[in-house]
């Protein structure tokens, strides 16, 4: 019996309709990181039925990977660019890069002029793209280029009232002013729910097709039941797991489940439950690599699986338990769990 | 360019051969959670040509890939046992279960009497395993059973003076002194440093194979490198990546580096750096889903990747830094980066 980790890829779907009715102008699908642990393979597809025309992941070797999985026709804009070796995935499965630097833009134009490109400023967060200087050494090329997109990336778009979203709202509008770019974009999520004066020609939602914070309203997209291996009953006075570090203060019943922080679950987890239906039964004892143990004392009927994932404990509330952000819930999720996509495909 | 995880099969035998030198009966192999992230379809057979004879993993589903790796011949263990469903999964690949319970001894007697199989006992882990009344209670089933191995489990191995070492050998010795097993098996890679009193006729070493603690003299088995997408300057007052969270102090310069938590580099890691051979070049801001920014000011060349773990920044050293510990860093290494293998195979 495996641990099944459920997706629904309607959930997601509709989470790209409701952002992209947001939007004032196209609306793209951030898939990275294998669509934030969901299978690019499969997410992507579906939301290609739904409509995306454009899609962005963070390396070449995930572009090459989408590009099978989508066939021709979307775009796929990649975030790292073109890094030194990128050249030939790129071109052989139509990657678009977004270029990042200078030199990014000079390898490109030695290489691949004629093909399309984006091109990343940055706009304050100091992380990706090109700043106005560095964008000037280059300008002439970039104008001969004719870049399909330019973007920038938002460092506090979670945080509406944070002084950095003004400030990186004008540095991109005046940055952009002069540039040839066919499309202008600004806005991840966090960029789409602070309004359209953000949003520019296409906007770049990830965490909130995932079902994630900051997009409150989204439709929860997973689902994670984890199989019982066992139950014992407990003294007052025994410990459970690792460390001895929980100790039974009335009788008990402990069940071990077989998941642990090789699946994703982060070891750094306190005061989470798993739950049998709304019925939440405490996580007891340290994390193992394979094992939990919980406290289903309080259970008339035991189970055979309990969920650590559902509509009450979400990635972001269990993203609190572990001292983070739902993103890397997601993106921690297991290789072992069996995973079944329901919903449209 | 791509990330790239170097594994050596040579230092994972040589710390097997280290382990097995100190070990007095047979040293078996620990090759859960995918060998602990490091691929237990390589790993495995090179252990096998070693001399392993004996493998041990956590779930059914990993038990059918190790066996269509390793091919006839090893054992394979598994811990979890014969959970519902496991069957057929079990028996076509001749996979052992370790039943853990009355009611996985009576599932596995019913269905697969005349198949070998081991057992687990608990002696105060209260984790996985039978206590003295559960086993009592299906002794008889155990006696015909025959188990080739009946085995448990420390849950303070790695605190040698801890007071539950010695209750948990008292009790599997007195547990195990009327059981039918032809071997007997206490301890992972912490109770064999305990020593040989807590060896009994098979030890199961685990992370001491894969270089990390309590095994202090083990080889290190992984150095991880990671490509630098960019550099820029940065002047005093500019801040760094996602909530602004880091300000420069002096005129910097900051390279962003394609790796992030979507690849195993935990969120919660603070105060840790990546090296351009032997200097420490600190990472700045927060980490990122795909992305590190990483302060190289001090250096005299940039080249073109960073290592984030090496003999200097070994799995510990960073586990210390999130808050975890080894196997935990081991166990998340990222699906996106390039394996290579080095050693003998």
């Amino acid at each position: 019996m495996q641990a099944t980790l459920t997706i629904d890829l309607s959930a997601i779907c509709d989470n790209w309709r409701a952002l992209d009715a947001m939007s004032s102008g196209e609306t793209a699908a951030v898939i990275k990181a294998d669509a934030y642990g969901l299978g690019a393979a499969t997410v992507g597809p579906a939301l290609a039925a739904a409509g995306v025309k454009t899609f962005f992941v963070a390396q070449a070797n995930e572009a090459v990977i989408l590009r099978n999985a989508l066939g021709a026709g979307p775009r796929i804009f990649n975030f790292s660019g073109l890094m030194q070796g990128d050249d030939t995935a790129l071109t052989d499965h139509n990657i678009i890069p977004v270029l990042n630097s200078a030199t990014q833009v000079e390898r490109f134009a030695k290489n691949l002029t004629g093909k399309p490109c984006g091109v990343q400023l940055d706009t304050g967060m100091n992380r990706l793209g090109m700043e106005t200087a560095e964008a000037a050494s280059v300008a002439m090329t970039l104008h001969a280029l004719k870049p399909e997109l330019v973007m920038s990336h938002l460092a506090c778009a979670d945080e509406p009232a944070h002084l950095m979203n003004n400030t990186q709202f004008a540095a991109f509008s005046a940055m952009t002013a002069m540039m040839p770019a066919t499309q202008k974009s600004l806005s991840a999520t966090g960029g789409i729910l602070l309004g359209q004066a953000f949003h520019f020609d296409l906007t770049r939602p990830g965490i909130g097709l995932y079902g994630g914070l900051p997009f409150k309203d989204a439709k929860p997209v997973v689902q994670l039941d984890l199989p019982i291996i066992q139950v014992r009953d407990v003294l007052p006075g025994e410990i459970v797991g690792y460390g001895a570090s929980w100790k039974a203060a009335r009788p008990s019943k402990i069940a071990t489940i077989s998941s642990g922080y090789a699946d994703g679950i982060l070891r750094s987890a306190k005061g989470f439950s798993l739950y049998a239906g709304d019925t939440a039964c405490p996580v007891v004892g340290r994390v193992s690599m394979d094992l939990l143990t919980v406290d289903v004392t309080d259970l008339t009927e035991i189970p055979t699986s309990l969920s650590l994932l559902n509509t009450v404990q979400t990635v972001d509330v269990l993203a609190r338990c572990a001292g983070t952000i739902g993103y890397e819930i997601l993106t921690s999720l297991g290789g072992r769990y069996k995973r079944d996509y329901v919903g449209e495909n």
